[in-house]
């Protein structure tokens, strides 16, 4: 989980379709769920309202074919949240893009940095 | 040049270090002041502010060792600028990297598109 501009690294959003788009915050909350089996806990490790979180997991569940994120809302497990197998389809294929996206262009980005201000890298 | 969430692909921020992120608003601005010299229309045309638009330049001509943008105080070409050798060279990584995470990755992105709702794609 990467937060905001502090890790360095590729961010991607990937715009499936006009106005249906997969980014960083989405993909964090997909994985902090895995993470935490909670949304709440999910959103406050990523420094998220629960409103928010709750609002980019609808979008979510409405943009994809089948959910990416089922809730319990009864019995022992209430509250509870996990991804379905959509879901972890979606952050699986997601990570894969990302660490791509880093990986096959070490060298651009490492001439990027040379070209930096401060050039300890 | 590419509008929010508007046109499909990926979108690119690269962290090169902490707090200091090359993302699509910079890289259209670039691209913008090579197509019309003049940040005030580069800005325009990408619906930003004049004054958001020399800030992320300050920004850019701070954060890198040579500045990217050059712009004409007096004379002829009063309110002109243009990209340095530095800023093109920044420019082009950015593309290079933007295009191969797209063309890098075209398998797993229309894995995710055919999880959409619409399964036009």
């Amino acid at each position: 989980m990467r937060i905001g501009n502090k890790t360095t690294g590729v961010r991607l959003r990937i715009v499936l379709q006009p106005g249906i788009a997969l980014g960083p915050g989405k993909a964090d909350l997909l994985e902090g769920i895995v993470a935490t089996g909670s949304i709440a806990a999910a959103g406050r490790g990523l420094g998220m309202s629960y409103k928010r979180a709750w609002s980019l997991i609808e979008e979510m569940n409405r943009d994809f074919r089948t959910p990416l994120v089922t809730t319990n809302k009864g019995g022992k497990s209430f509250g509870g949240a996990a991804l379905t197998e959509s879901g972890e389809r979606v952050l699986k294929l997601y990570r894969t893009i990302e660490e791509r996206a880093e990986t096959g262009s070490r060298t651009e980005i490492r001439a990027l940095r040379r070209l930096l201000g401060d050039i300890s890298k």
